[in-house]
């Protein structure tokens, strides 16, 4: 059975959602990151990179989101969450979630990880101010020339959905002006709605 | 056709080398970074992120690199660039990638692009000063954890291979010994004799 290894208000948040749009049978444990769970030698065993999510299966275990959300999509092909007999299409999911994962989620990062790439409080400061600007930088070109509506892809709901989800709620705590992105927020609602995403929500608050 | 658009010394080599390898029909276009030419109109048109690689198909414009190489693999499945038929194999390549662009090349391009996420100058000179600490971090885990040998995956070449290679190049630059990782020059060697990794670079270089 599938295994999930998650933190409430992180970036696992869409994979919990694949999972349950997928119809998976799957347990989840809870990281608490409050005490620093994701850096303890027992988790460290398990994702030797410290983050969340992981995913425990069969064969071994599986990290980084976007290759967790394909190899959910594949697993589950009767959830059709990805265009798996079209190339082209299948690349273009990939593509957008790369965005997500490369440069919006690493703009973000730069809000409360900034240690990971610098030591000096001053820089970290620095690099929190610029986060509206560059996180906002990337909804600009979503908004724009990424979202099709009424999801990512267009008609088809793919794991592009979860993943930017996920990703938005964190829009307005990185100091981004939400009605700016009107289309990205229309997305955010009517995710919000599904009975995936608050089944998967509702796990994670309630552990 | 396929037509790639590359610039020197960057990210773009892996899809170069894929192509190579994959024995590809295709054109290539150099971007010139010294007159900031991927952020002309021109091609912003055809990559609105203002990047390389991009790849133009017969259905539409490609970006980011991950998603580009399995593009690769999958049009050219005889060139058996990645386990296209295994769910959990495929997922570990795409895991290994995603390391490679989100983490491995987000901590290298503090060095040399950390206005993406700072202005201040003295914070961007301290984002450089810990680039050979985090870049370092990635290639720890890398040698120790993820590089099977003799290939990323083991005996099997794959999309791997000229993504860790092209990423490899940056490693003495970065301020990063590279005796400290032999496992990982090794394979940067073994890789650098290869027929499809010559021809992209001397026509990179050439152009």
């Amino acid at each position: 059975m599938l295994k999930l290894f998650y933190a409430p208000h992180t970036c696992s948040l869409a994979c919990h959602v694949a999972l349950e749009e997928a119809g998976a049978v799957y347990s989840s444990v809870r990281i608490d990151f409050s005490i620093d769970e994701q850096r303890s030698p027992d988790y460290l065993r398990i994702n030797p990179k410290g983050r969340v999510p992981a995913l425990v299966t069969d064969r071994g275990i599986l990290t980084e989101t976007p290759a967790m959300l394909v190899f959910i999509a594949q697993s589950f092909p009767q959830a059709q969450l990805a265009p798996l007999d079209d190339l082209y299409a299948f690349a273009k999911v990939q593509e957008f979630n790369l965005y997500l994962c490369a440069t919006l989620h690493v703009a973000h990062a730069h809000r409360m990880r900034g240690h990971r790439w610098a030591d000096d409080p001053a820089a970290i400061a620095e690099m929190q101010r610029k986060v509206p600007e560059s996180v906002g930088a990337c909804y600009d070109l979503i908004e724009r020339e990424m979202l099709k509506g009424p999801w990512v892809m267009g008609e088809a709901y793919t794991i592009c959905d979860p993943y930017l989800f996920t990703l938005a709620q964190w829009l307005e705590d990185d100091g981004v002006e939400p009605s700016r992105f009107p289309r990205v927020i229309e997305h955010r609602a009517r995710m919000s709605v599904r009975a995936s995403v608050r089944e998967a929500i509702e796990q994670e608050l309630q552990a």
